[in-house]
């Protein structure tokens, strides 16, 4: 196997071409991972969730990681790790146009790790439900190719 | 999509039958995912490493996270959350034991994400080689399912 280092070009069309990567946030040192679903544009990793641990943590610090895989159909990978900041995006008038943007982009994809988004819901609902809609604003990024040759 | 909380028993079951997760460790508040390679035994998920950065931060902060995720060919998956924490094994003869039976374990699985491991190496040789030994001892677990009824 040869391992080379990604591009920040290469690790940015790995986050844009993908849907779903793991998130780590963390409290009093301990981590703590989940799968979660996203849409990238313009430097940040969009996402909707349900209010819970993972929230309640990133809420008290935003410092988080989030790493996304692509694997070949022989034994290569692509691996691209973020370091990143939750930002909330809270829910008023002036955010409208991101979080119709954001769910514009997320509701096109069918898979979901949140039980609560296994009910679509229309654009003009999603303020209304206990959904937090959040970003995480790309600080760092970097990534590795193994292939076979 | 109907979700429900897996019981510790089916947990363990589901990290038994994986060998590939996510880990994550901390640092000053900051995490760090990595996707890992491990064997389950006796409570303990065993991995080896080559030295860098997960290992430096690990050795810092034994507290991580480790997630495995199933995914079923409908909709439906599973995701089982363990905080763990990180001990590392010594490389000295009383460790001889542990060290061969998770090599054994490891190397029964082609696919490795560490690239000095793509080099498969007998066990006698495996604490000469600049690799750690560590295992994460599972201190507390949780899991959940999706499935489409």
């Amino acid at each position: 196997m040869r391992i080379r280092t990604l591009s920040t070009l290469e690790c940015t069309k790995l986050l844009m071409t993908h849907r779903v990567g793991h998130l780590a946030c963390a409290k009093d040192g301990q981590p703590y991972i989940v799968p979660f679903h996203y849409a990238y544009a313009d430097n940040r990793l969009y996402a909707f969730s349900m209010l819970g641990k993972k929230i309640d943590w990133m809420r008290l610090n935003p410092l988080v990681s989030v790493q996304v895989d692509e694997h070949s159909t022989t034994r290569g990978w692509k691996s691209v790790v973020v370091d990143g900041r939750y930002e909330e995006l809270p829910d008023r008038i002036g955010h409208k146009m991101q979080l119709d943007h954001a769910w514009s982009l997320l509701s096109k994809h069918a898979d979901w790790w949140e039980p609560g988004a296994f009910k679509p819901i229309a654009s003009s609902d999603a303020e209304h439900l206990p959904h937090v809609f959040f970003s995480i604003f790309v600080v760092e990024i970097s990534g590795r190719e193994a292939s076979e040759n």
